[in-house]
């Protein structure tokens, strides 16, 4: 059978990956797709540097366009990033009737109905198994491996860059900023980390498992996002005394009036597996009525992690390019009729328990006056620790976990808190979730 | 589109789970499979039974074959398990040209070579997702989501009854017996529990993951397979001290000789995410090339998670049965032609590191005579403990941690260590794994 062609738009980390394993496994890749796949053809604007790369026998050009408009290729990878250029080029490359594997996690999760729609009109397939959790195949695990179960939630770690610094910050006992500056060093982190620290990147790929999940369109802007950069190494060491690990997760939730959809630090039992998930790792827990609770662990980003992925994709559109298009697998993985409009609830809606660190005066009273506005406000308290007050110090720091409650509920209750005489600075508030 | 219809071989706890599944979710399953999926016939001895369980509508019959024999029927899942009738069973159904699911570990593991060869010759597909760590997508992992890779090894807890066991024995510090016990008062442990804890369920579905990552036949009889009836309390502890857990672990690794596929009580550093894996549950860790570790978590057993498996199995076969025989999923991964015969290793040319435990005289010279033979037989080693003698006793244990090397050279020096007159017992020995 005659090879499948592929044309890669954009030859750099994730691309060069994907042409090295292509061509090193090349054997055990036709072994299994039962037909060659080849990268035929690349663009990058620096011609003799994307030459370098990929040697003889691959026609390399300056304008991704190129790729699109030459009929001898089947395939086309999208790995420019970023959303501008690289919607454009994707949906000219449907138009063109190309498949197109994407590993662009933000072009997905902000034009995904757009792009998913045109290539149902065209009959072409388009996926990005790459585009969450790298090398991990979390895309094929819900749409297909879990196509049995209604979906209750899903729990995700799903950005290496927090992860690691949570993990140096919880280990060597160091704040947020110097742990960044050792991330940004030993290149897990970018030089702008905002995207990582402050969740957006977790909250694009949340996005994406959250409508594949639940059969909803993608609606990024709905998504809840709060990163980590003001979380502090008080938090996390009381939180371990507690017997919680301070993760910053992804989660998106089915309830009763609509789907939870949020990326914020938050509080896991020890005992979970996913709060042992250490350093740049990734893990996504997903709980199905069926199937009960499953985990799935690896490699979140990198070169060759991401190459698995998009070539994983590459074979599956070579086996299903001869099946029917109705028979395929659906993009979000519910066919478009079944496609529903439940909403996204508003993050005062959400439901989750909570950690409180308030810091209080150290006498009579204080915690009977907060406990009373708890109480009132219908908020019951799991656990409390206080600190013994330091030598000299008349103030201490009272820390309240709480059963779930509302995040509205909540959110009054601590205004009329942080109204106290007897609190003394801003109280910090963090989500924890039992995930059990 | 008209629905596919279904034929279920036997419903006991399985095929129960899969009719009370499939019916339940039947919305989210068609709005995921583009139709409907319903189990039209089923078989059992005891139609009375079988009839309480599938309520009206569904045509209940004593004998199997006449699920076979009935052209309206699109696929066929058996649930019988065992491998006589289970195999004429599947093999008629083949014969009849339908495709076939199946959930029996022993029927893929000893005749799957036939059968995909029948499957093959009919242009029929065998499905057994659920033959392997139950609901957990492991196979759809191995064989579709890392096809990208050159799968290095797989290490697995693939059997539920042995991690309860194992799990009690540490936690509660008991020994093997009363830990059995319990797990049959509870139902973890059948009444015979025999394929469970010597190893033989876990060879079975080791040998099918085993076949699916290297592109070799399947091959049960050429497995090593070891339980935990033997295992000590003692070692357990020991082991925890020297920062590892002991796990019944399904290992197949590629070496430059051959496969290795062995399946065994295993030393794992603690800090391993599969050593944290409690009660029950499965997990398997997958080794590939590009995607470095990968490790897939969940139920292994139970009427749910096995029905997950079973629906995921046949919403695949939906979509796939209109895609030509020759794009689709190979029932080991590779196609025909791709399968190698690389040899399954003897267990003597399988290389491991090794937990020794001795009982020794407590007395000068003991230590250097037992290093003497391991440095004459080139066996390095890598830590010691050394127990002080109870008071009076004089005798003590010693530990030993050794690296890498062969299980046939470790076994001469066995014999020869044993042979030493300041040894006073049989000498523990246990397999380490690094798995990094």
């Amino acid at each position: 059978m005659k090879a499948i062609k592929v044309g890669l738009l954009g030859i750099g980390t994730v691309g060069s990956g994907t042409f090295n394993v292509l061509r090193r496994n090349s054997q055990e890749i036709r072994g299994r797709a039962g037909r060659g796949i080849e990268i035929t053809m690349v663009s990058r604007r620096n011609v003799a540097l994307a030459k370098q790369i990929v040697g003889e026998g691959v026609t390399v050009t300056a304008d991704p366009f190129d790729i699109i408009r030459n009929p001898e290729i089947d395939i086309v990878v999208e790995t420019i990033g970023g959303c501008d250029l690289a919607r454009t080029l994707v949906l000219e490359a449907i138009a063109a009737g190309k498949h197109v594997v994407t590993a662009n996690k933000a072009l997905v999760a902000v034009h995904g109905t757009e792009i998913f729609a045109a290539a149902r009109e065209k009959g072409v397939m388009v996926a990005f198994e790459a585009a969450v959790a790298g090398g991990i195949p979390i895309i094929k695990a819900l749409r297909e491996g879990l196509t049995a179960n209604r979906i209750e939630w899903i729990a995700g770690i799903i950005n290496g860059t927090t992860n690691f610094i949570l993990s140096e910050m919880r280990s060597k006992g160091l704040d947020f900023a110097t742990v960044l500056k050792e991330a940004q060093r030993l290149g897990y982190a970018e030089s702008d980390p905002t995207f990582d620290v402050e969740g957006v990147d977790a909250a694009h790929k949340l996005t994406i498992m959250s409508a594949i999940a639940f059969g909803v369109p993608v609606q990024f802007d709905k998504a809840h996002v709060e990163g980590i950069s003001q979380l502090q190494a008080a938090d996390i060491k009381y939180a371990e005394q507690l017997g919680y690990r301070i993760k910053l997760l992804g989660l998106t939730r089915r309830r009763e009036k609509g789907i939870e959809l949020r990326v914020h630090p938050t509080l896991v039992p020890i005992t979970r597996l996913i709060a042992n998930v250490e350093g740049a790792m990734n893990a996504v827990v997903v709980q199905g009525d069926a199937v009960g609770t499953t985990l799935y662990y690896g490699k979140g980003a990198g070169a060759e992690p991401t190459a698995s992925a998009i070539i994983a994709d590459l074979v599956d559109i070579t086996r299903l390019h001869t099946a029917d298009p109705d028979h395929r697998v659906p993009h979000l993985a519910f066919q478009p009729d079944a496609i529903s409009d439940t909403a996204i609830l508003p993050m005062e809606d959400v439901l989750s328990s909570y950690y409180l660190r308030l810091r209080v005066a150290d006498e009579a009273g204080v915690l009977s006056s907060i406990t009373t506005i708890l109480a009132e406000s219908d908020i019951s308290i799991d656990a409390v620790l206080q600190r013994e007050s330091a030598d000299g110090e008349r103030q201490t720091d009272l820390i309240i976990l709480t059963h779930e409650t509302s995040e509205g509920g909540m959110n009054k209750a601590l205004a009329r808190m942080q109204g106290l005489p007897t609190v003394l600075a801003p109280i910090v508030r963090l989500r924890k979730e039992e995930l059990a």
